[in-house]
């Protein structure tokens, strides 16, 4: 093959050099360790499933890769890791494992436009917690997200959540075309005020109702909020979310984590898949959530075994992208560099000095090497 | 989504439980500290690449998984990690950072029949030193492979190594067809010593160079079967070979390695692509190699940077096979269950415990949990 490959790689992928991937496996150890504390244990799914199966995912058709295998099925590479490991539990662990705990540090695809901190390929890190329907258990995985985030070193972050079923009692009640509640939900999720105000003009509805929904998207803030919110709805679904909301909030400040939760009846994430708390993680100088997670109860039965489940991602580029922003650290050092005329003499060192632990280089004759070294060792 | 989602895997594809899991996530902490301390840093390439720019990887056309991208290119997931290693380093790094020490943990992809311990998406973990041709870099390479399996606790494994050349030599100067030295290099590499008389009847070749080629996949054994080689040839490609292979034998020795390496010209990997040294690595029960590698000089050349590299992959699902045939331990069980009917006092002794760097459940009211703990605490 004389003629010269191409080092191209496809739109939205990338090579990660030796200080940024130190970086993610540092995290991710941290992140084994905080899982293990909490009794997760990690499981792995294949990258490539039948498209089908991975349907519940809810990801947009054309965010799939795809690819067709040799005897004519539809192959698709993983979007997310909730949808493979619901159906891996469906198949291979079942509920006497209930309530089970699992975790994953894994590669997703989605083939979207790249953006700061996404890419077409990218890294998560996250947990499932599966077959507990209690509050407990979401107040549980907020506060492992939290701790991750800590651990991490990250300052500054904020976690909003919400509940789904707030908002949607509140839309589900109103006397208008579905369509039309959508635009409203996602025109509250997305904060676009004028969207939101020329969509409920076109409807007839009760001028106080209006107004409510019209103040949804400027909900936010602490615990308050809540008893704020319940004020301004009879509706049963909505009432009763906000009840789990404030149990929740109350068991993370139990948790001691209260300070850096915040009630936002935006977040809403994708309507169809959660299905009570949800929650996203934001950091300063990223735009995009670091963190997202809440209740998915409809997910595994789907996949035929009915079971309440909650859990979260982090998205490790994203992460690594706010932390960057807040201390840049040299990851490609080693402890001794070796120097000597004699090999013989200067492995038995090297070997001496790695059996303690320490990382040594050995330069070759008269040859430098191109990485920093800590202590530097004449023979 | 009323119809139930299907629950199977496509063929060659698995899911790992948490027992398998740990297992691969344990050997693979103990690779990264053995890899850093030799001073090798951690690199990760996309799993999509242009087809075309892996096709150094020499995998047959039919063994990838290919897709079209929106733009009518061909991607493919990789099958190996040294192709797109030389891509990333020929691209992105480049000659001003040699002697390089790269390592990799990573899945990569082959479309062929699935066998014991290698299915279609496997996990590798292997290192690559790029831009030192000294027989010290393939002696450092061997030894790095075989603390790794002595780390994780592997027993009773051999390393075979052969030189490339050494063969390559004798043939070329044979007086045959290519087509003709590609069966008699294959019938020595598989050790079919039937197909290899009977290749070497159908050519009209010195009968003392026959007995000679006939007696190669038999010369097996210490350093004493390069002076048995030796005296076999005249050829002096095959002699150089022979040279370095003892100087790498020497200096394997001085690791303190010398007693677990063989020679073994059946070695043969693939032929086009390595170019020097070449081992494997074998354990009782395991038909196929656990770990492989050796000096591939031409690659790095096929994307423009022509360079000397040597490397080495373990298999990891073919060492973990190695290692459940001799032990089996338990590894999914946590440190406390804490029981108490006090929500918030279990959770306080939880995350205290926590903080002490313990793996701790709170078993929920009345609830039993289906998870081993050493020690049980009630509240």
């Amino acid at each position: 093959m004389p003629q010269k490959v191409g080092l191209q790689l496809p739109h939205g992928m990338r090579d990660l050099l030796p200080g940024d991937t130190k970086l993610i496996r540092d995290l991710e150890n941290l992140f084994v360790d905080r899982f293990s504390r909490w009794g997760y244990f990690e499981v792995i799914t294949p990258v490539l499933e039948y498209y089908e199966n991975l349907l519940p995912a809810e990801t947009p058709e054309d965010q799939f890769f795809k690819l067709i295998d040799r005897e004519g099925q539809i192959l698709a590479m993983r979007t997310d890791m909730t949808t493979p490991i619901a159906r891996m539990v469906a198949a291979k662990i079942g509920q006497e494992q209930f309530p089970l705990r699992v975790f994953y540090l894994a590669n997703v695809f989605r083939y979207e436009s790249p953006q700061r901190g996404r890419q077409r390929e990218f890294f998560q890190a996250g947990v499932e917690l599966i077959g507990d329907p209690a509050p407990t258990a979401d107040a549980e995985v907020i506060t492992l997200a939290v701790e991750c985030l800590k651990e991490a070193g990250l300052e500054g972050f904020q976690i909003s959540i919400g509940q789904v079923n707030f908002l949607k009692g509140i839309i589900d009640s109103m006397d208008v075309d579905s369509p039309v509640k959508d635009g409203i939900t996602q025109a509250i999720s997305r904060k676009d005020f004028v969207e939101l105000e020329m969509l409920l003009d076109k409807q007839r509805i009760d001028p106080g109702l209006k107004s409510m929904i019209l103040s949804l998207p400027a909900l936010r803030g602490g615990v308050q909020v809540i008893d704020q919110a319940i004020t301004l709805t009879e509706n049963v679904t909505a009432r009763e979310a906000l009840e789990n909301l404030r149990e929740v909030f109350h068991l993370l400040d139990v948790y001691g984590v209260g300070k850096e939760v915040f009630v936002d009846f935006g977040i809403m994430r994708d309507f169809d898949y959660y299905s009570g708390i949800v929650f996203e993680g934001y950091s300063p100088g990223v735009g995009a959530p670091i963190c997202g997670g809440g209740r998915y109860d409809r997910m595994l039965g789907k996949y035929g075994l009915d079971a309440p489940a909650t859990g979260f991602a982090i998205g490790m580029e994203r992460l690594m992208l706010a932390l960057e922003t807040e201390h840049q650290v040299d990851r490609t050092t080693v402890d001794y560099l070796i120097v000597g005329s004699d090999p013989a003499q200067a492995i038995k060192k090297a070997q001496e000095l790695r059996g303690q632990g320490f990382s040594v280089l050995v330069a070759g004759l008269g040859q430098s090497l191109p990485v920093a070294a800590r202590k530097k060792l004449e023979l």
